[in-house]
């Protein structure tokens, strides 16, 4: 007998989670097709030479990474940002400009799990790549929008940014050529301060005292996205870089309203500057009212050069990468996963032993008129059956014994309530039929 | 400069291709799901020993494995059977029996490429755990035959048999040791035809020739379900265990039509054996009227243990599985695949460049009323956006220059007639979300 079991770092999903996270993947799908991205996939194995291209120390180490059954050196994505490139390098002529795709795969990571962290997890990518136009920029702000919306969440806010803005201040400073210690120094405001960010500054970037804080300055600007527009406008002004962010981050703000996006949803806020050096524009990170404590749920931002490792076309793009297992954990958090583990509302128990052919007819009735239905394949006691859809969370059951059934009739019952109601079974149903989503819409 | 390339045996999805995957793929999940199978995943990698647990030899031979970061024996899984009884024997206390789950994910298997197999691929399977009842086996049917129909398929045969049928008659003729032997050489009846198959049973089963003869005679049985039954009733009275088999056949048969499944549609065929040694009682195998030569594109069958290599629990089961890359090629063949690479149906060139915000509005408009929408980046020629549209394979192009939107109005172009009308943007965009749809309809 071998010991079932799973590895450290990865888990199964049994149905109470595994429906949410269909659930999830599926309005993500819907939102980008809205906007048509088109899917895509890419293997799982790529050759490690490949994978590692792009990569740092750490995503080497973490990296699944074996001799295939032709000796040839291979990994498993720890990604999709790379394959992307590859896929776009190799395509692209095919493809052709702009070329939008989302991206909905596993991706695995070697990782210390200590940290709660898994080594095998989902990324729900999109990006519009082979155009520099803002037009790319807006619209990836309202995917988030829709997409959160989509999701369910009222209050969250998606944060914009440009690393314009900051170029252009850091050129005004004479401090193009340290902008990544800055950025790196920036990075750790909310955790340890303006004092400690300027001292950073100073050491790591050369940076005299009075340049850090114009620095922080920029970084510390609060208020409305016009009061914001306005402080920058004065801070980069002279700069041609940092005026071009500026005027992207006004243009940006003014497209979403316009599309309908609440002012409340969208707003400037030049404190995110988000780690990767590829970025070159537009930033975002997105943030839940509720729980904002989990950190960015949607995040991403415009590059200028994706596939530069595997072609010289120049392929500038801009793409976001929903969290789905942190926003599945705050959904959970937040009471908006239901407890159930079937998809189906409907269940049918097989109540009189010699009547399989109506239930198996009804059940057939139903499904043709879009419900999902759960036949019980055993003639258990009713009870018994009934406990069952109980746990597993049906909505309504529908009971016909021999005497119902020979009038053509059924007991429609609402689990919730425990109401029942006789209906009448005669054409096709469809008393039945019409009476289900009425005990539905009670039970949402 | 790192060649941009995929490992032999694995390719990329571009949108043309993953697009009617991942429809399949939904119509797959919506069939599954209206009978109340519920959705799981395992993780891609396992302990070698498990997953080599139940294997042949050349599954073995095929599995990617390697050591992991903590010097684990561990593969990557290549099928999704033995992750299920895994799964079970690890869950069954918590999930609860009957459990009916569906599983729909990517294996891996180092195969020979040259008989144009990939090394990566997805499984569509399905099951019901936990019941001997041949409910379960009636709806698994029933699945098969709702699925095709849902595909898009008009004339398919899902083939029936049963096991018991043939162990019965080789009970009664004292073959039964022998069933192994018999059954591999019957396996090959359509290939060499019955008089090797005799001799073979003759040598490898030590069968007489008039045991083979009686053996080919069942394997022979061709007719309509009632002939074939009353057929079979003959051959193998007397036998409990084949008068079992055949009372099944006859109820399954029986109950499937009595939920709506035409006749030809689901055909008793003796002839069918499927190689698998775990099959007990009912099997499927499923052909296309139009290309019965591809083979089976949904198969399965009961068996009496799915998990015994894991615990001591019995867990008797029946499920099947659909043949995804089969039938995309099939379809593909047939013509039934829609050549775009997008998902959106309607195009919005950016024509007037001042006026982005009407687009972006007319954008929201329409996804709010459910159409997916492009609208393209950039200000380019309308010439140029429409070619582009035209590659993409876009239905409806609205088409909004300065005097058009100064009047509060847009020009609906159907893509493939070239026809165009004026239309009213007033009222939320009523009329142009009314007239969408009739082209849609006219270009489907």
């Amino acid at each position: 007998m071998i010991q079932p079991r799973t590895l450290k770092g990865f888990r199964d999903y049994l149905p109470d989670a595994m429906m949410p996270r269909e659930e999830l993947v599926n309005t993500a799908r819907k939102v980008y097709r809205s906007y048509g991205f088109a899917p895509i996939d890419t293997p799982t194995l790529e050759y490690a030479e490949i994978l590692l291209g792009k990569g740092s120390d750490e995503t080497d180490r973490q990296m699944y990474r074996f001799q295939d059954h032709g000796n040839r050196d291979v990994g498993m994505r720890f990604d999709l940002t790379v394959p992307l490139a590859r896929f776009a390098a190799q395509h692209i002529g095919t493809l052709g400009t702009p070329f939008k795709r989302y991206h909905i795969a596993t991706v695995w990571r070697g990782e210390n799990t200590q940290r709660g962290r898994y080594r095998e997890f989902m990324q729900c990518d999109f990006d519009t790549i082979g155009t520099k136009s803002l037009v790319a920029d807006i619209e990836t702000a309202l995917v988030i929008h829709d997409l959160m919306q989509a999701i369910g969440f009222e209050a969250f806010t998606v944060r914009v940014n440009n690393r314009q803005v900051l170029s252009g201040l850091l050129e005004k400073l004479d401090l193009a050529e340290k902008s990544t210690e800055i950025l790196r120094a920036l990075d750790k405001l909310a955790k340890i301060g303006p004092e400690k960010v300027a001292a950073e500054m100073q050491e790591a970037a050369g940076a005299s005292a009075e340049q850090a804080a114009q620095v922080l300055k920029l970084a510390e600007i609060r208020g409305t996205s016009d009061e914001i527009l306005s402080a920058l406008d004065k801070l980069v002004a002279g700069s041609e870089k940092g005026e071009t962010g500026v005027g992207q981050l006004r243009e940006l703000t003014q497209a979403a309203a316009a599309a309908g996006v609440p002012a409340e949803r969208l707003q400037i806020d030049v404190s995110i500057a988000r780690g990767l050096d590829y970025y070159t524009g537009t930033i975002f990170e997105t943030f839940l009212g509720e729980l904002p404590g989990i950190g960015s749920v949607c995040s991403g931002g415009r590059y200028n050069d994706l596939a530069s490792l595997y072609t010289n076309q120049e392929l500038p793009g801009i793409g976001a990468s929903l969290g789905l297992d942190r926003l599945l954990a705050a959904m959970e958090e937040l009471g908006k996963i239901e407890q159930r583990t079937t998809p189906a509302e409907v269940f049918l128990p097989y109540f009189d032993e010699q009547s399989l052919q109506a239930y198996l007819k009804i059940a057939s009735q139903l499904r043709g008129a879009g419900f999902n239905v759960e036949l019980y394949p055993e003639a258990k006691k009713l009870g018994q059956q009934l406990k069952y859809a109980d746990r597993r969370g049906f909505k309504v059951a529908i009971v016909a014994g021999e005497r119902e059934l020979a009038e053509n009739s059924c007991q429609l019952k609402d689990l919730k309530t425990g109401d029942s109601q006789t209906v009448s079974l005669s054409e096709g149903a469809a008393e039945l039929i019409a009476a289900i989503p009425k005990i539905l819409r009670g039970s949402a």
